[in-house]
């Protein structure tokens, strides 16, 4: 057999590359047995500077394991730019036991579920599961998790609020139980990032790939953060802008949580109705949505609504959070990852209107007769859906869609409107299905998905348009 | 000379037209010498049926004198299709000085104001002066009158406060005055029906033929509403759902004042901002906008906004003022006149978000070179805009906007911000400029004007659109 070509790179032992951690050494990184310069890519990571930093000097496997997002070719094909030497042949490879696989201990999951990624676990409702019922089932509730998810004891568990003035409350979670009044409120949380499948179809975006499940219904019970503040001495108001930061108990290799705030405002208010939920549809929170307590901010994006809270304290600023500071905001379709600058927009806290067909699903074939057409349509800050209008015909003709159930109370629609229409439907017409929602500010979805795209494809709320065939 | 043809109608006396005055005994109505039978357009009536109501059994001229939206030829149009018969010669025509001009004691206004309706009077803030200064002048800032403007004495004015439990205030100006601290707020009004025209050319509406000039931005002074409402025995809280009621002092001619309502949690609340107000810009209201006192209800649609006020009463239901009820709701494309159905859409509170080019406008043609795009932006709700995008050819890119000023405090950001944008255009080009606003919340503008069509042209917030040449 032939020799293999000798290799044009230059060769570095593991200690070489660890002594380059910084952009001012040069930032090396190991994949395999590649070595990599990535200091001009530091601020471009779309994870932010400071996560990349964390492997500067070593192999990314570990990392990767964890956020395996980087799992796609078009990432190693990215970092093959940066090649600039190989570990020397006396390196041992990387024990592949070493990088132990943290989702190790992730819960079981109902096989239903549509899976967008395993390791986080990432995966929504099935669409024609998803208005079946009012109440979203907790085994079928969508899963958004950024990290592994934490195993917590129940008997151990603190959550540690700070108050002013330096005081710290720590709360088990049966005084979280006794000590505050139960409050119960049934609000629908929703991803950034449901419907991004569609703003990918423009231009891809950085995202996982969710379809419209990405969202579901439940009622929430547990204590009010309002009165939890207050028991910690805060009071009804406070001078000037502050937020109340929360911290999960799922954090990255480096030790950092997930982490979100939101304005103190909504945090204190009683007619916010945000929760330090311990219950989820009567029972037990389950391990994926946040288990033994986790934040519910109604009308809010899900990813405020932190699991795993492990850690409330108030602040003047927003928090220092990857999640807050640098994902979860909305920009410009000319905005790409050359020229973006997130501290140019807000993070995203209320949700704009939106709605989505269930039923039927896109490229389906329905009987002629009566069709019925169902869905589900929502709007952020409590703000009531007052119409839904649906198309057969691509949004030139409209019929305005029955809505189920009642109207909640003025500004304080936490959840979901499921909807439906029926219509007669001609044997062999070409249908063009469109939904859109109409809230109690009057607001409206845009027509098109294209002048709303953005990089990160959150936001994600154009016209929902399914195309079906009537049979002959 | 020919003798006339004798008319083939029935002849009657305004004795017996006066006997028909209610859909039991038929409505008639009389206009010049012809005697119409209305009562099956008394529900139809786009004005309510109880102000048709009003005229029944005699001339329409007195009201159609001060509802000069009558005066169209489309309207006596439909008229004659009720035709029943003519008054008898004996019968003297209605004498014209008996119909005096409720308007003849209007304020004189502005030249430069862009007039849509003379009586009432209505008139806009030409698009090119709407953003040279942040804040509108007064003279030049848009007015919505449905009335005449009625002549208040500051010295005898008094508004009534209807406390709980029939206790009432009565407040003079100056009681106004001194004994509620002085608030300033700096906001917003916009129409309801701002825009209209672009939606009239989708299909025709009804309603006055606004620009984009229907808004306008003034540094208002007064008492808070929560300080009056509390000082009158309300409570911070009130349980169930509650509405304070405004009354004006203009009215129409059955005595039926201008009225709306917003609801109680709004009126009370401290960060809501509303006012009784008796200043605008640093002068004392003008007539057209008020005098003595009007509500200002930042971030709500300008209806509510109740100029020379005169009553103010809370309620378990909204104001029962035609307003309220039977306008200034929003409707799917799909409702007509004869499907519409008022109580089926709540009544416009807050406004959806909101952009308008007022530089270059539509047709002009502007030199190669450097471009300066400008306009105007605000939300509903206190929602502050947070991005301006503006295309120079029809939405296919975009470029993000400059926004002046400074951002408000959270959820209380009551004002427009004004925009620009330059760019170069080349020598020749056709452009279509468009410019979307997005809000706190992420909401956006819809994509076009057909989708959100609706029968009172009202919430017409789609991009705006100006075509524009670059010359040679």
């Amino acid at each position: 057999a032939p020799a293999p070509p000798s290799s044009r790179y230059p060769r570095y032992t593991r200690e070489e590359v660890g002594r380059h951690r910084s952009p001012q050494d040069r930032v090396w990184v190991t994949h395999g047995t590649d070595v990599f310069d990535v200091t001009d890519f530091v601020e471009l990571h779309p994870g932010g500077a400071e996560k990349l930093l964390l492997a500067a000097g070593g192999a990314l496997e570990p990392f990767w394991a964890l956020y395996a997002v980087h799992n796609q070719p078009h990432v190693l094909e990215l970092l093959r730019e940066f090649k600039v030497g190989e570990l020397s042949p006396d390196e041992a490879p990387p024990d592949p036991s070493a990088a132990q696989d943290p989702f190790a201990g992730d819960p079981p999951r109902h096989p239903g579920l549509r899976i967008s990624s395993r390791k986080p676990f990432n995966a929504e409702t099935p669409a024609e599961l998803l208005t079946e019922r009012f109440l979203t089932p907790n085994e079928l509730f969508f899963t958004r998790n950024h990290l592994p998810v934490p195993a917590v004891d129940p008997g151990s568990y603190r959550l540690r609020v700070e108050g002013p003035e330096g005081r710290v409350l720590s709360l088990s979670l049966s005084e979280l139980r006794s000590r505050f009044p139960k409050h119960e409120v049934t609000a629908t949380l929703q991803c950034a990032g449901n419907r991004r499948s569609e703003m990918s179809r423009v231009r891809p975006v950085k995202g996982l790939a969710w379809d419209i499940g990405a969202i579901g219904t439940a009622r929430w019970g547990g204590a009010r953060l309002r009165d939890v503040l207050l028991h910690a001495g805060f009071g009804e108001e406070r001078d000037g802008e502050w937020h109340v930061c929360f911290e999960g108990l799922d954090a990255d290799p480096g030790g950092a949580p997930y982490g979100a705030s939101i304005p103190y405002g909504r945090a204190v208010s009683a007619g916010a109705d945000v929760l330090l939920a311990y219950e989820m549809n009567g029972e037990e929170l389950p391990r994926d949505h946040g288990f033994p307590v986790r934040v519910v901010v109604p009308g809010v994006v899900g990813a405020r609504s932190v699991k795993w809270l492990g850690r409330v304290a108030v602040s003047a600023a927003e928090s220092p959070s990857h999640w807050q500071q640098n994902d979860y905001k909305g920009f410009s379709p000319c905005v790409d990852w050359d020229s973006v600058d997130y501290s140019s927009a807000p993070a995203i806290q209320e949700l704009p209107v939106q709605s989505a067909i269930t039923h039927p699903r896109p490229g389906a074939a329905v009987p002629p007769g009566e069709l019925t057409v169902k869905g589900y349509a929502w709007s952020g800050g409590g703000r009531d859906v007052v119409r839904v209008d649906v198309s057969l015909d691509g949004g030139r003709t409209w019929s305005v869609a029955s809505l189920a159930g009642e109207r909640a109370a003025p500004g304080r629609a936490w959840a979901w409107r499921l909807w439906e229409l029926r219509a007669p439907v001609p044997a062999g017409a070409q249908l063009e299905i469109v939904c859109k929602a109409v809230d109690r500010s009057y607001n409206v979805q845009p027509d098109t998905v294209g002048p709303i795209w953005n990089l990160r494809g959150v936001l994600s709320n154009a016209w929902h348009r399914v195309p079906v065939t009537v049979t002959r």
